[in-house]
């Protein structure tokens, strides 16, 4: 049986993806029913698994390499953010009838690409058909050190909050997608477009953060609702002050003096940065971090105990709390 | 953000997958971004995923935990044919704006049942919207000793063929969703169409068969394509004796003398029941495998050097070949 596209189900496997386990003996080169995997001794494995969908988590003309690569990088963006080393994923691939075989030879490109980067390897997958949007579920493997694992529990009174690179820039990317702002440049259009479009997951720093993080997740939901997500685990509340989050010039120029997209920003998803806490005596190690490592980490607030439910505070330059509208997305919600 | 059931994700997280994943440390109670998992020493772990799809894999009217067990057991079925006992899944959740919390719950009561009988755990997920029909990707974990997984490129020539249960009852289950022969006795009917909704993996009897089989796959394709694809693996080809393949005395009655519809049996998909190889010393071990855990086996053919390209024969009770006109599903051509 070949459906629509004149090739069988096994064709393409063979041909598109088979070459993407090609390094990985336990996937036995897709050729078995399922793969193994094993962690060197002294690791435990680390699994996550995300899906995105067509229409909601990506526009339906995306080019296919893109949504391949985004994909497996929110996945890789757990892993890294919880200190493992990637290692492998499991993929899903739903897909309609208008899907040809070159989209698949393109999506597939977009795999070969990423894994080379992140050097992680496919070690299985399902194709099915679908009435609906395209589908792509991944589940990803990493490893770390056993007990080592950063969790979001663990920030401590008086932790210092860090993130990495800068914040908003997919939240604005996104908003785009509907029609620039007059007088933003045309390169900042696109470099905010592509931050929303293909994130960059911290999977060359997230290791590191094992020695400084106290608790760590990464900024898929939005700044605000995942340091909650921090505070609720950890249980404390969390004060951050707005100016000290960091953003990119293109952003800064796309906020100018809206205060409704500086809010935009801040409670904005998509970014795949990694938010974190740490001791404010690790500050040296995390400056050294982020210098060998080239990401930059900036230091955005504080952990403080809580004074009833866990809290998250936002201050403006003045010290006065910033109410913000809406504290993230949802995946229920999120609509480009 | 809520959604139009007015719960947020993380509510119906707590509320009704929270408590599936409370027996596994290493998930966190899915309030972590991941989760850990290690094999015992002197094991690897197994890997499989699957999805299923809303008017591909299951009518859209399947109830909802009906959809939730099948999804998870056709993943333990594959775990099961390699020898690996079921430890833990994942599960990705698309779902349209039209289901409702009180489907949701029904469908984690599905999963919350099935995890009970298989001694499985969730461990971690995510939740999507979609314009589309319902999509449930389940990436399941098993255990087995290391080297000790049944592979499909095991067979030697000359092995015995064997198949646990019975062989097309979700064929004629899934052909009987547009309507009932005439005569065929409604017990019958509701047998063959079960066979077709809710498969039920041979997890208690694979991991035993890591002992006597050589080459082990589920039948998911249909009988004859996965024989094959045992057959490409191991380079041997195979001889299928017809009025050998157990067939349950519904799928007899529903069958008659209709040999489009044996043909149909043969070439069916869906009836996730083991079919292994193994060595003729080894029939006596396997009769007790059966007998010890309540699951029929029975030998149905026999593996054989290839003369050319590995093939597939069947005979019939005279020893003629007989022609298949399809020899099984693909994903992308399944279709109630």
């Amino acid at each position: 049986m070949t459906g629509q596209r004149g090739i069988s189900e096994f064709e393409l496997v063979a041909r598109y993806f088979a070459p993407l386990a090609r390094d990985f003996p336990g996937a036995y080169g897709l050729l078995d029913d399922v793969a193994l995997i094993l962690p060197a001794p002294g690791n435990e494995l680390v699994v996550k698994t995300d899906a995105i969908v067509g229409g909601i988590d990506f526009p339906a003309t995306t080019p296919a390499d893109l949504i391949a690569r985004k994909a497996l990088r929110v996945n890789l963006s757990d892993l890294a953010a919880k200190g493992a080393v990637p290692r492998a994923y499991l993929l899903d691939l739903i897909l309609p009838d208008t899907v040809d075989e070159a989209w698949i030879s393109t999506f597939a490109t977009g795999l070969a690409n990423d894994q080379e980067q992140y050097r992680v390897h496919l070690i299985g997958g399902d194709m099915s058909a679908t009435s609906g949007p395209v589908v792509v579920a991944v589940s990803a493997f990493g490893e770390v050190a056993c007990g080592r694992v950063i969790r979001r529990g663990g920030a401590r009174p008086d932790d210092v909050v860090f993130v990495t690179g800068t914040v908003g820039d997919a939240a604005l990317g996104l908003s785009l997608l509907g029609g620039a702002p007059a007088g933003l440049e045309p390169a900042s259009v696109a470099f905010l477009a592509a931050r929303y479009r293909l994130p960059e997951p911290r999977v060359a720093l997230g290791p590191h953060l094992q020695d400084v993080a106290t608790a760590a997740i990464d900024v898929s939901d939005g700044l605000v609702a995942d340091m909650r997500h921090i505070c609720a685990v950890s249980q404390l509340s969390a004060v951050i002050e707005a100016d000290r989050v960091p953003l990119s010039t293109s952003a800064r120029q796309a906020i100018g003096d809206d205060g409704e997209r500086l809010a935009a920003v801040l409670s904005g998803g998509d970014d795949y940065e990694i938010l974190f806490t740490a001791p404010r005596s690790a500050t040296n190690k995390i400056a050294e971090l982020s210098h060998s490592s080239g990401i930059p980490i900036s230091a955005i607030g504080r952990m403080r105990p809580v004074e009833g439910p866990p809290n998250v505070v936002v201050l403006d330059n003045c010290g006065q709390a910033i109410t913000l509208a809406r504290e993230g997305w949802t995946h229920f919600a999120r609509e480009p």
